[in-house]
């Protein structure tokens, strides 16, 4: 979290450091390639699923088997494997500069009109993490499919401080 | 628009500054995101729907309730609000050296088969404002939905001549 | 191919010259866009569709005119697409320093489950060829279409280890 731009709904009260310990277990690939790809000053994301304990938490389609409560605490899991994986292989939250972009994919039933509302948790849970660092351009878009039958897939491209290693 | 490359159909007859003047007013985003993100010598453009005077002006599926023609003008739009960001927060369309990728979205109806057409609207703009600056690599995607029931989005990566501050 | 990480199955016994040797002829683009963007030490591959000798060689959606193994016969396809645009015009195969991030769409019949399957073909391919360096983050959507009524689109992004010129 941004010392400086705490707000009552923080995740948590202390540093980033601090609240880096509250996230999910970084959640491995199960192919060849990698959850998280750091070069240089820049980090990029894998589409991150709503993954926990070496499962799917919610699969389905977004208005359909997945209720919109639902999807939206999928797109809060999706983030928090970012994060986990930005702590695990970028250097710590504290090495991150600047969220750059963020793209949130949705796979839906036919007439479902609420994916920025999903995305928006998203967008929400990295300025509460990161301040004015977390603020992002955005893109939100409905598909048919995403892997494992997930409701929700989002992937961020980040700027580090400092390279690692 | 780049002077060495002037063609008859070009926007303007006179320089950047002067075609930005005629580009629409750069439309805010209505969460916690930004439409732009400028980070050293890069722009990370938000994706863009066909927005004006605060309100979305197409809105519906390709083919169906907007037709290939309106998806055109909406593929316009969607350029032009990119340009109006990149003039408004990445130091001004002068400051653009490389549309280095554009991504378009199109939400169509069953059966459609020109997105491509659509995409070509904003890469053929592209290539009117900047010249060999404006080319881009480029993805096309048919797409269930978007935000704001939007038929277009159009995203852009952009490298600067100079960091903005 | 990474000479120092060569697998049974690897696309040649030789070195990165010589594999580049046996890819198809990169196919150009029928627009006024690139099939790829070199921008400093980093390249931009446009999406890639299944194309040979100027046709496309697939066509329809996976899990209907497109059975799961052509799909994959389709990915290998625009993976070697985007090899041979990386071997044409960013300095050789020997200039890829990691490949970023990878891309894969799919367009599929309704109930058709096995995207991850078909992105694997390309993963796999990546880690023959370049070792740890090929090596990436990826994502996976099912989409509703692709240009030309591709089945699959790779998206590439990658970093080079000296700027083209």
């Amino acid at each position: 979290m941004n010392m400086t731009e705490k707000t009552a709904d923080s995740p948590t009260d202390g540093s980033l450091a601090d609240y880096a310990k509250t996230l999910p277990k970084p959640e491995p690939t199960v192919f060849d390639y990698d959850p998280i790809t750091v070069h240089g000053k820049m980090a990029y994301l894998a589409g991150q699923i709503p993954k926990r304990d070496g499962g799917i938490v919610f699969s389905g389609l977004a208005g359909e088997a997945v209720s919109l409560d639902e999807a939206k605490s999928a797109a809060r899991l999706c983030t928090e494997q970012a994060l986990a994986w930005l702590n695990h292989s970028a250097g710590g939250l504290d090495n991150v500069e600047r969220i750059l972009r963020l793209k949130c994919f949705v796979a839906h039933a036919d007439g479902f009109t609420q994916i920025s509302d999903i995305a928006d948790v998203a967008s929400g849970l990295l300025g509460e993490v990161f301040g004015a660092a977390g603020r992002h351009s955005r893109a939100v878009l409905g598909v048919k499919s995403l892997p494992r039958n997930s409701p929700v897939l989002i992937e961020m491209t980040v700027a580090l401080r400092q390279p690692v290693d």
